[in-house]
């Protein structure tokens, strides 16, 4: 049995084309990011990879990329599951700013340890900052242990437990899995899932907008190492920009 | 305890607007529709009936009109679980065929009768139809047990039980509960809640994209009888409307 898993980072939101980090911040998609979650759904049906179930985030940018993508798929009857365990890495302090002002205030090494950094988490989030979400009633069952600030090695001690409980049986009942996310959510199940070294996941970027499937054996190891893109072209493009970003 | 159930009636379709029979055809909506459903939206906000569950229809018409609904209303984070419970009637041979047609061929009465009647279903949709849903993967969970025609006893019979075991342990525990779906499996409920009697029913209209609030007490019956449309003016308007399709 052959495990088919599809992830897709959602499309263009208002602050990445405004350049600001934004973590746990539910901003929406840009008419850009609509359009590239559309064309999302087509790749899906051009390579006949029809999703039977879709996890997502409780984050609009990546929920509303599924919802247009499946549209596209003429898949949006599929089962739907979101937790905030697929959300965003939170930045902590850092939500809200411009990247390019940080890195002028802070250098190019801090900025590049809060951007990259397996360990290193941002300075908390201020409770009371507009920016938190501190008494969001999507996170009401977290109570007072929602994040204020993470590194992508918090990342993915929040996100596996998800992975295991709620993807994988999807997976083991032989259904494609659309999950719909984030870079750095993504970035931490594609570390799980390839055996990245924390030294070596900085350099990895994952594109907005291309869905990224990975054939699975039955011990859940990548039968395609990487994963493939279904727009192998866009992606390599892409993650040139994604890389560059804060420039 | 008082629980908050909202009813929706997904925006027009594209056989909405055509005067065809749709029942399990899965058509989508039309420009009017997604505008209908964003402003349902609106009216949630405005009567700060926020929904913290979504239950639809496995049908697009109602999926999209919750997609677009919750998304006006920034609630796009919520639960969200879809069943063919919630599907329209299913209309046998009559799907896919001109409302004026059937009327005209068969007689006012006999039109009636297919289109109101509690207990009279259509001629069954034969499986070689093209506008036959079986084989769709979406119901392959109903095997042989799918639908090939339906009157709105029947609707009654397969949309209860997921009202017990699927929406009402959601109000119990205090959610404010979104079903959005359609003319028929909305009826039904409405029946249901209401103790509408057989020979009453076929009088009722549900207008489209304007949603309806019931207030329950704990023993699930109505404080307000008939529920209260979040736009009167509006309802009353389309009830009329609803009431002449096929003249």
């Amino acid at each position: 049995m052959t495990y088919n898993l599809v992830l897709l980072r959602h499309g263009e939101s208002e602050w990445n084309q405004k350049n600001l980090f934004t973590g746990w911040v539910d901003v929406p998609l840009t008419d850009k990011g609509r359009t590239e979650a559309a064309r999302a759904g087509e790749l899906l049906i051009a390579h006949e990879l029809l999703p039977d179930v879709l996890h997502t985030s409780r984050l609009k940018r990546a929920i509303l990329t599924a919802n247009l993508a499946l549209e596209a798929a003429d898949r949006s009857w599929i089962d739907a599951k979101r937790t905030w365990r697929l959300n965003e890495r939170h930045y902590g302090a850092l939500q809200g700013k411009n990247k390019k002002e940080i890195r002028e205030e802070f250098g190019e090494e801090q900025f590049m340890t809060w951007r990259r950094s397996f360990d290193t988490p941002p300075p908390v989030l201020d409770d009371s900052s507009e920016w938190s979400q501190v008494g969001d009633p999507r996170y009401a069952n977290l109570a007072d242990a929602i994040p204020r600030t993470e590194c992508l090695a918090d990342v993915i001690v929040r996100m596996l437990p998800y992975w295991y409980d709620g993807i994988v049986p999807d997976l083991q009942l032989g259904r494609t899995v659309l999950v719909t996310a984030h870079g750095n959510s993504l970035r931490a199940l594609v570390k799980h899932l390839d055996g990245i070294s924390d030294a070596d996941i900085p350099g990895l970027n994952i594109p907005t907008g291309i869905p990224l499937h990975y054939q699975l054996d039955e011990n859940l190891t990548p039968l395609n190492p990487g994963g493939t893109y279904l727009d192998p072209a866009a992606a390599e493009a892409a993650i040139g920009q994604v890389a560059g970003q804060g420039r």
